[in-house]
């Protein structure tokens, strides 16, 4: 087992990377300060997990809420279930939650927990790559509203995130590919070497080799550990771990959350990020060739749905939070390896981006 | 005008107190960071002074929510209201929420700051005493569920709070008396002086007294500032600002948010408090009766209403968010001017005050 330290002066948490942790009793009580633990899961994981994760939990007094699966359902309304069911079971400000899922339990765990009598304790069992690599490191957690994705949210961190690998054993390779693509986003915002070692890899990832796997979620989590770091409240820096995402975010609005996956819509938006910075002349023809081929290669999306268009792009960018004051800024590569955020951006390049793109 | 400091490190921020501070446009500027404004308000304060605010807000992009009013609003779904409508307007990270109104319109903007976008910027304009010198100082922010009062919340600070004590002219008279519990509960947790203030001005300050309020505000705000830069996120010495609360919470739940005033409540709760403070021994009659004349004076409930129960108030008791671990922690007090917090309770002595404050 590796653990990783995301350093935020008393907010502080260890990362534990490794196989066959969700059965072992010692990772979770030395994180937990009182007598009740609350566990949110979904319906697809509750059937899998639930009770392995329940034998580790010995001495403790356990409740437990099953949400129903899916980004539909990360809303007010779910969070309001969440709350009803500590109140039901009269949890007091020592619990602690656990997250046992991907990105949408632990994004809504991790609010619930901020939000519950004002701030209770939580730990990350995140089931997906994705969530090992993104949602479970860094505090982010929230619900969509209606009008916009993770309007609605706290920064808030956990006690722990224990990302057991063996976990991704069950997880559809569909899936798989969509947490190579925030794996894949490190390597091109900043750290060159790994991208290098993901194209020497990424067959075996593709593949859920467990070494692999885990030297890949390592490097990931450090990577994204080292930027929270430095800036925990996205005042600055953080930003660039949103390559992709604006883009993103416009195709998963524009087909309604849920039918693109997260990392699919990321990986088309990071094409299209990647080609806005090859046409200001940042990064060439074959670095951009260099990063569509790696995504296809891990079975990703690299174009936008044919039928969005211009107008639809910029309507849904338009709402993104990342707009400060009205203009758009945008994270763009200076090279492989190295994001800039930026705000200076030619609209007739971004109009070529969004024709190139589909 | 005064100005205090809560100080809380890089969340410090002033409250200003004084006269005619609505209508004063250079309160405002320093604590607004970016070009819009978003206000909150409620349709019972929005005639009498939203157009006097949006007049010193000269310059800045203003939007406003108008909300019903009441505490049987204070709710996720009234929330929702207030983040549709900035995504309505599509307000950004660097909106600036004002709330202009009491506790209920305080508690849920400032909510609503804390969770919008992970967090922006507010400022608190309280409207009535009781959330003057309570609910606008010290961070404490949040919504009801149907289960239990302000479970659902957080700790989060605004840039400033402005104290217009003119505003109090509009005030009913009862509203006047419901903060005026609170300002004698500063006296009794912490501040023994300001009691023996109180026993020769409270007729002053139910007629209204500029003066005597402004003076009464500051005071409160002091005292409370104090125990709040002590303890931020009420891990020890803030749960003294509780007193009452806990008996108060019973009642507010029992009768239906709303029918009683949470003031009121806290009134009667604060007799019982001291009543079973007299009875471990702590004060003597002739305080008990200093407290309830006091009350009394001010136009205030010293009893619980006659048709609760002991059975009640026990049950009401137990799901009260100052349990820890399954075990009652009450504040009471040692003598008047100084509160201490305990778990150790007599439940006999506790029945006893039961049946004697109704």
């Amino acid at each position: 087992m590796e653990t990783l330290s995301v350093a935020l002066d008393d907010r502080s948490y260890p990362i534990f990377i490794g196989t066959h942790l969700l059965s072992n009793p010692r990772i979770y009580s030395p994180h937990i300060h009182g007598q009740q633990v609350f566990i949110v899961t979904n319906e697809t994981i509750a059937p899998i997990y639930l009770e392995q994760l329940k034998d580790s939990l010995v001495g403790f007094n356990i409740a437990t809420v099953i949400l129903p699966d899916g980004e539909a359902h990360k809303n007010l309304t779910t969070l309001n279930e969440i709350f009803t069911a500590l109140l039901k079971e009269r949890h007091n400000r020592t619990t602690t939650l656990i997250a046992l899922g991907g990105g949408v339990v632990g994004d809504m765990t991790g609010f619930a927990a901020a939000c519950y009598q004002r701030g209770v304790n939580f730990i990350q069992i995140p089931t997906t790559l994705l969530s090992m690599v993104d949602s479970s490191v860094g505090g982010k957690t929230g619900v969509n509203h209606a009008m916009g994705k993770n309007m609605i949210g706290a920064f808030y961190q956990p006690q722990a995130v224990v990302a057991d690998i063996s976990l991704l054993n069950s997880l559809p390779a569909r899936e798989v590919s969509a947490g190579l693509a925030e794996v894949i986003k490190y390597g091109l915002i900043s750290d060159y070497e790994f991208f290098i070692w993901l194209e020497q890899n990424i067959e075996l990832l593709v593949q859920g080799d467990v070494e692999a796997l885990s030297y890949a979620v390592l490097r990931s989590c450090k990577n994204k550990a080292e930027v929270v770091a430095q800036d925990e409240h996205e005042g600055g820096i953080r930003a660039i771990l949103n390559f992709g995402h604006t883009f993103g975010h416009a195709i998963e609005t524009a087909q309604g959350y849920g039918n693109w996956l997260h990392g699919e819509a990321v990986a088309a938006g990071m094409v299209m990020a990647a080609d806005l910075s090859m046409r200001r002349g940042d990064i060439s023809a074959v670095d951009l060739k260099r990063v569509i081929e790696l995504l296809i290669r891990a079975n990703l999306p690299t174009k936008a749905p044919e039928e969005m268009t211009s107008e639809q792009f910029i309507e849904l960018m338009g709402v993104d939070k990342k707009v400060l004051d009205g203009r758009l800024r945008l994270v763009l590569l200076e090279s492989l390896g190295q994001a800039i955020v930026t705000s200076d951006i030619d609209r007739t390049l971004l109009l070529q981006t969004f024709a190139a793109c589909r």
